[in-house]
């Protein structure tokens, strides 16, 4: 229950990033937006300019920095506070939506924000202390502990088994496999950022950790467990409609990331009870307003990620794919008499 | 934080309630059913014939035995807790109606019960402890409390604002008016049914409380409120399609329930701000849960209602009010060739 300092500062971190994501979306869409009217194509067809559109990098920009504040929020504060609070960036792209792009918010969707809201709040309070970590050494004799051996073990065995036996198999047909390989390694990224942040932290702090094998060790493992991700996430979307694959994937990455922290970081060992099961609502709230939010807006495959300005950083991409604040471009382009749901139909048979 | 062995016996009693009410509308709509089946008349076109039906006697016991469990609830355990636990009655019908009469439970419909459950478990969790009462001379001195006078003198001006100015005025064309005057009386009632509720626990319990004038006047209370509440309840289910009047009265029926009995029984004096937050936040998601729960599901006026089947007797009655089980029997019987929406227009027009 208590509310230490770096928890404190994780928790301001994770709202400033998810700010900076939830708004870099309405930026970069401003900027498609303006580009498509100014050259008459519009990215999902292959147009490239936007990339002229200084609109567009000022929202590239924007993300970056809500994934940098992302990272540095899981060097201060538990993996199972910073986490699910990606789910506000729904929220904010959401309301910014609703003002500045004059997208009506379905009512049930305001619904949704504020469950979202609700949830954070209650797994705020409930949230456990960071544990006080002096060396990378410490991080690593966590890592090394039999019982999350044995969680990395099985993700490990999951993934080759769905990689190399369902992908070629059912990877095409059932959504559940790209997005299972991507939540699974999801959860790995998360704790490896964390050692990878926090031996940074320390770092900077004057406890150079860059002379331990184990930091290098964790960097690797980032990169790896990172390049792993977005590959799958990738074929996910290129396979099936983002929103059948974001609220899936937000749900499983995030239920498998808190897990991995509880094993690793023996989150809950000096909780009670009655907090625990508190955490657990307040996500599971916050997990039916993120499907709620989902389930108003209609998700079509989002025209930037097909022109590329999509790049993937950081593990708290869940919350960017989640808000669809890129997908929708075409619905206020109608003008052109094909209606949009058309449009959105044409494309999916197009993957 | 604490679980005290009376507010676990009004926790469960709570529970029990919500289970007879839910299930009491299952029962009854399955009486409705074979009555109109074997004499082809419907309650809501003036048949009677259910009082012929023994499983509609059967549901109506259950609810009068809900009830009761409801008001003794109230005896043991802060309104805070009792009041919001009756949105687990919408769960119990939804899920029932599920399986046994088969009306499919809509995706979202799921999600809001889900919520519901979160919620519930989460106000349980951080509910006040229940004060030991001693005597009802004890009751009758935090009822006249400044505050709480303040408070009821409010609720009474309020009430007759609405009653002699707005309703004439604007009643039948605003649905605030009439359920206004419902949730204000029925703040009142809550608090008059708690303490005549706990006077008559202490009677039972030995300390005879029937010689003191208060706990009459309590009970002059309680019928005075219910009988207004129900006036106007029914005045606002006449005028107004159960979909739209149920979720506004429960959130504004069962707010005021927890602001009056905060201001009386000084429920949140002893707990942490963190518990109360949390508290508000499970309650508002309960409040999600039960709006997402009826925009799911179509309601159309209650064929029962206007039979006479309905005949509300205690406060609780927002629950069974929203699990709309009483109103959806025409959806199940389109054989008649006339589209279920048609009615539902043709009889608000009716009104």
């Amino acid at each position: 229950m208590g509310f230490s300092k770096d928890n404190l500062k994780g928790f301001v971190l994770a709202l400033l990033s998810s700010g900076f994501i939830g708004a870099s979306f309405i930026i970069k869409k401003k900027g498609l937006r303006r580009a498509a009217a100014a050259s008459g194509v519009r990215a999902g067809y292959g147009g490239y300019s936007y990339l002229l559109e200084p609109l567009w990098w000022l929202g590239f920009i924007t993300m970056i920095v809500g994934e940098i504040a992302n990272f540095v929020a899981y060097a201060f504060a538990p993996a199972v506070l910073v986490t699910p609070l990606g789910a506000l960036s729904i929220i904010v792209s959401a309301v910014l939506a609703h003002f500045i792009l004059k997208e009506r918010l379905h009512r049930l969707g305001v619904l949704g924000c504020v469950m979202c809201i609700a949830g954070s709040i209650i797994i705020v309070i409930h949230a456990p202390k960071e544990h006080s970590i002096t060396s990378v050494l410490e991080i690593w004799s966590m890592a090394t502990q039999p019982a999350f051996l044995l969680y990395v073990g099985s993700v490990v065995v999951l993934v080759f088994i769905l990689v190399f036996h369902f992908a070629p198999q059912c990877g095409h047909t059932n959504v559940l496999v790209f997005t299972g390989i991507c939540s699974l390694m999801g959860s790995l990224t998360v704790m490896s950022v964390k050692a990878l942040g926090t031996a940074l932290k320390l770092t900077f702090e004057g406890k150079n950790q860059l002379i331990y094998p184990e930091t290098w060790f964790f960097m690797l493992v980032v990169a790896t467990c990172v390049i792993t991700q977005m590959n799958y996430l990738n074929k996910a979307l290129d396979t099936f409609n983002t929103a059948v694959v974001s609220p899936i994937y937000y749900v499983m990455f995030t239920t498998l990331a808190i897990i991995a922290s509880v094993i690793m970081f023996k989150d809950w060992d000096d909780q009670s009870g009655g907090a625990i099961l508190s955490e657990i609502c307040g996500f599971i709230v916050v997990l039916c307003g993120t499907i709620l939010l989902h389930s108003t807006k209609e998700f079509e495959r989002s025209s930037s990620f097909r022109g590329g300005s999509y790049m993937p950083v950081s593990p708290s991409l869940s919350a960017r794919l989640c808000s669809g604040g890129n997908g929708e471009l075409e619905k206020h382009e109608e003008e052109d008499g094909t209606p949009s749901e058309e449009i959105c139909l044409r494309r999916q048979e197009l993957y």
